[in-house]
């Protein structure tokens, strides 16, 4: 089974994206999580009819992930555009919406509420996409009490364990999903 | 008094961006409208010491402006990345938020809702940002209704004179604010 | 299989209501769907320690349903109170929540909007019960489009049409999520 | 100036009736708060023509306050029903809304996230009532966090003086608005 981890924030530190660098080394049994590569994906403008390379090939990767992890990084308490830009890509394919049914995880380090706002605004992304986002465990970690070290790495024991929980429960639930 | 107004799609006939075009030559007596051009805004990334050129000068109207127009583009169910993008530029700044306490309010075309679901979660935004979106009157336009002709120019009354009718309130809700 | 429906308006004539009896009325094949009544089911109180007849007897139905069908009125831009208040009793329950699991569709009449803003507000509801809502199709009626003869009863071929297809949709999302 | 405090949950020791018992005690200089009793409000029902007496008052109540300051209980991701249920009351009244144009606070005592959950959706119940809900300070309180003792009474010092400036904005805001 393939995850595709993608995180909203760009910053090489981004305690977001040590959520899910945690994540890969941390896969369940059978399941292998690669992280996308956002650093040269434009904005959707469907002025744009021939797709850049960089968004070609993240598309294909979401195509053949069975679930996404989304990172979900909080600005404004919303969600963070570089991560919606990508869902907004792949909602335009010409089959209309590779996502269509995809099982989806969801997780985030900010401020107190640990991106929680962002969190509800992207499962109602989620409900046009048809994705199947998972309730529970919910994963929220607040990237303000020491939960991270400076490079931006999880540390803190609680949030990892609820991590490897929500990993095993997106297997689960992906498995569900498939049969 | 004047009003910026941004919008969602970076299309050249975007419907979203012929409302704007609309109120910016329907401005009440007093008021002024000029349109942000985000086509060189990259995305917002804190490892980014140096704001580009075009970010700077955007800061800066935004900063001038008495008070926003935010053409809401909806994307799947949610606010369009480009849009969603300047608005954290804007909250990053020294002074940590140049948007504080101003007025603005929400616009938009789309399907059946008319952009409502992009909307509400961008009031969530300005909660955090501390701006205050006019409640009424809201404006929705259906981009499928024959609203529009082919270069996305406005041309339904109805929601002509909804736009009109929202930037009297804007002006009044502005001037309350200023005093 | 079972499904209740739950209308969040009490008016008799109430179109949402319209909408569960044509519901009701055109279940697939091996559906039964019966309709909840919550005339005399009080606000959930806390300090009520034992409970109410109606409220017995309505959650032994909501644990015996195999799916809730949720007729989303919609009362200033969210869930009618009548139709939350029944889900939170569910949810205190001694094995804490007698909805986990359960699938659900969402339909709803109203403005506009067809209580779409309702409806969303019901799906992060349903992430904390971890309740399963169909993503699609979604339904929404507008209440004031002659959609509705004057006891409430749906008429408009269109929407009763999305009933049925929502109604398979929940038949299959059921099986799927049961095997 | 007169502020009126509602709280979403009927129990006689909700720790959101203890932070609404200490904002009463707590009113700034030039305020006075009192706290609505919901005790006797029956949910509104359209088919209901005649207005109980208890609703008759608490509307009077309403009407009177310069500003509301709603304690937003949160059950199940949203908003408790028994403080939804009086501004349903209170928007269908002959004038259509005796709410309109009226200041708000909000607050709250809950799990981790302290209402917000409640209160994002609360606010999107303001912009239909054309209320104007302070942004900041947003009060966010966690009831399982020796915040408030037995007897539901606020005892958490930071809580109270987070209490202290929000009434204080309110009272900034209401004058702004009633200029």
């Amino acid at each position: 089974m393939k995850f595709l981890a993608i995180c909203g924030s760009l910053r090489k530190k981004s305690t977001n994206l040590g959520m899910l660098r945690f994540a890969q080394t941390h896969a369940p049994e059978g399941v292998s999580i690669d992280i996308a590569d956002l650093a040269d994906i434009p904005f959707y403008n469907a002025d744009v009819t021939e797709k850049p390379a960089a968004v070609v090939k993240l598309l294909a990767q979401m195509g053949e992930a069975d679930a996404l992890i989304l990172g979900c990084t909080e600005y404004n308490y919303s969600i963070a555009p570089a991560l919606k830009n990508v869902l907004d890509w792949a909602s335009r394919e010409p089959d209309n919406n590779l996502l269509n049914g995809k099982p989806a995880a969801l997780m985030g380090s900010g401020g107190g509420m640990g991106t929680s706002r962002s969190q509800y605004h992207m499962r109602q992304v989620c409900v046009f996409l048809n994705m199947h986002p998972l309730n529970k465990p919910e994963v929220f970690a607040n990237a303000f009490a020491n939960a991270f070290d400076d490079q931006g790495n999880l540390t803190d024991s609680k949030i990892q364990a609820n991590i490897i929980a929500q990993l095993e429960a997106l297997q689960s639930w992906t498995a569900q999903l498939q049969k």
